[in-house]
């Protein structure tokens, strides 16, 4: 059973929404020793969330967590306000619809603690535009985090217009003292940027697809073995930094510059959607992945443990 | 010393143009146990090339390779005719000029065995466009790397509309054998499916940083954390796939297509280019990634090389 602790300054979690993204933060959560109540009003949302935490537990323990007796900590309140009463850290999860989210965090408002961190897991809408149904705006910050977030790295911590400086340091320290890697972004933008850098490079993959150049499981192929690879040690500018040589970034630029953006030009001009026929072909291709989701998520998720302890980015020694 | 070996029916390889790719790849034959002469006109060649031989060595050995003694099978032919007259395989690594490959090839062809594969590590130039200069266009097919070749394993292996299937399969089974992880493309497309992927993620790069959202290190760290990882153990599309739940990559379009759709409609509404504000704040910013290029790059091999090993990828047991 993992020792009782706080994590700069936060014991008591309350996580709002007992879903996917909800189970996977109170395995994380749990397996760091922290308490944790559930509030999520869906009937049975217990058995399924104790279902996924279980799930959780291999990936926690091979990144060097403690995992026995995971849910000695965890209690379920459907009632949100009765749940958020002693909670040191609100992380809400709940559907993404701005007036549920307005109704949730009125209530977690007027019942949390004065002190409470408060954190959206929201990857759709701003913290400015859930903030509007706070008295004080700037406690609400966004914690998005990479799905799963019990072992994804990263969680992106999005400040809206009136989030307080005091609000996005202690979300920062929070997440980074859990274990987790933060970043902290200077604007408010749609889809944040994990998601957006992620979206642009799968048009591409849709229309070398639907063209025929590579099937689904090629392309995937091909992304392993090279630049996945390489931005799993190195970012896309470090990449094309070192890809300069001596000369750095400037040299790429006044080398490869105008070659990219000939490149861009021609992306601009390529018609792509998920018309009928495009989800007709890569409804069709998804059957040669082989294995069912759940087989083939565990073959994922054992790989990326193995590449973070690698990298020494779990827990263990 | 590497024992002496065939893989896949090559032994003595010549590698035509011995830059920064070229002495890459010669490095790994020749830690493979293949015997290597480089063919390249300037002068001073040869001292380049060992010292970036040298340089790759100590990578090559952490991906299990015998590195002792591994420039006994190595010879420096500046004259092209005579230096593929043995040659099973002829790696060509010339300048990216259409001229200067026609002209190469021709030598190429007229010296080497008929038996000879004949690759080109060329990164713009189609195959079919470089194979108008040869009497039998079936024996030229696209070996690209992706740089440095001695430790990324991917290597598109792409036929010309005139390239035989023989020649497409001997180059497929041999760059397998060597270790590699080569892919067929199915068409001949500008960039290939690689660099037009990262060209697709990194115009939102520059998109992020040129609003300011991200710096370039904070948006590598969001990478690195994220997608990077995610990419290096499952492709794009089975993330997705996977994304989608148990109703994998139908569910996840019928669900995310119409957003995604929309992303990319306004993405395609950005102004990106390297204009000069955009060059002033990209080498600003890359002064902060700390340390010389050599340093950085040692980094990033370093834990790729941690990384490959941890998934089954390297050479050793």
């Amino acid at each position: 059973m993992p020792e009782h602790g706080s994590i700069a300054g936060i014991r008591n979690v309350t996580v709002v929404g007992g879903g996917v993204i909800g189970a996977s933060w109170t395995a994380l959560f749990l397996a760091r020793g922290l308490s944790v109540i559930v509030s999520d009003p869906q009937p049975g949302i217990d058995e399924a969330a104790l279902g996924q935490i279980a799930e959780a537990a291999p990936s926690l323990k091979a990144l060097g967590l403690d995992t026995s007796r995971l849910t000695d900590r965890l209690a379920f309140e459907p009632d949100l306000a009765t749940a958020v009463r002693a909670a040191d850290l609100v992380q809400e999860n709940g559907p993404e619809r701005l007036e549920l989210k307005h109704e949730m965090w009125r209530t977690i408002e007027e019942n949390a603690p004065a002190t409470a961190l408060l954190a959206t897991s929201t990857s759709g809408i701003p913290a400015t535009e859930i903030a509007t149904a706070l008295k004080d705006p700037g406690r609400l910050v966004v914690g998005h985090p990479f799905n799963p977030p019990h072992l994804v790295p990263l969680v992106e911590v999005v400040p809206g217009e009136r989030t307080s400086d005091e609000t996005v340091e202690r979300a920062r320290a929070f997440y980074r003292a859990l274990g987790k890697r933060p970043q902290v972004l200077r604007k408010e933008v749609p889809g944040f940027v994990a998601n957006r850098l992620q979206s642009a490079l799968f048009r591409e993959c849709v229309h070398l697809v639907s063209e025929g150049v590579v099937t689904m499981q090629e392309l995937d192929d091909i992304v392993t073995s090279s630049i996945g690879q390489r931005w799993a040690v190195a970012g896309p500018f470090r990449s094309f930094h070192l890809g300069g040589g001596e000369g750095g970034m400037p040299h790429f630029m006044d080398h490869f510059g105008i070659g990219m953006e000939r490149r861009w030009a021609a992306m601009l001009q390529e018609k792509v959607a998920f018309d009928e026929p495009t989800k007709r072909l890569l409804t069709e291709q998804a059957k040669d992945f082989g294995g069912t989701v759940d087989e083939l998520a565990a073959e994922r998720d054992r790989k990326q443990i193995a590449l973070m302890r690698a990298l020494g980015e779990s827990f263990a020694d």
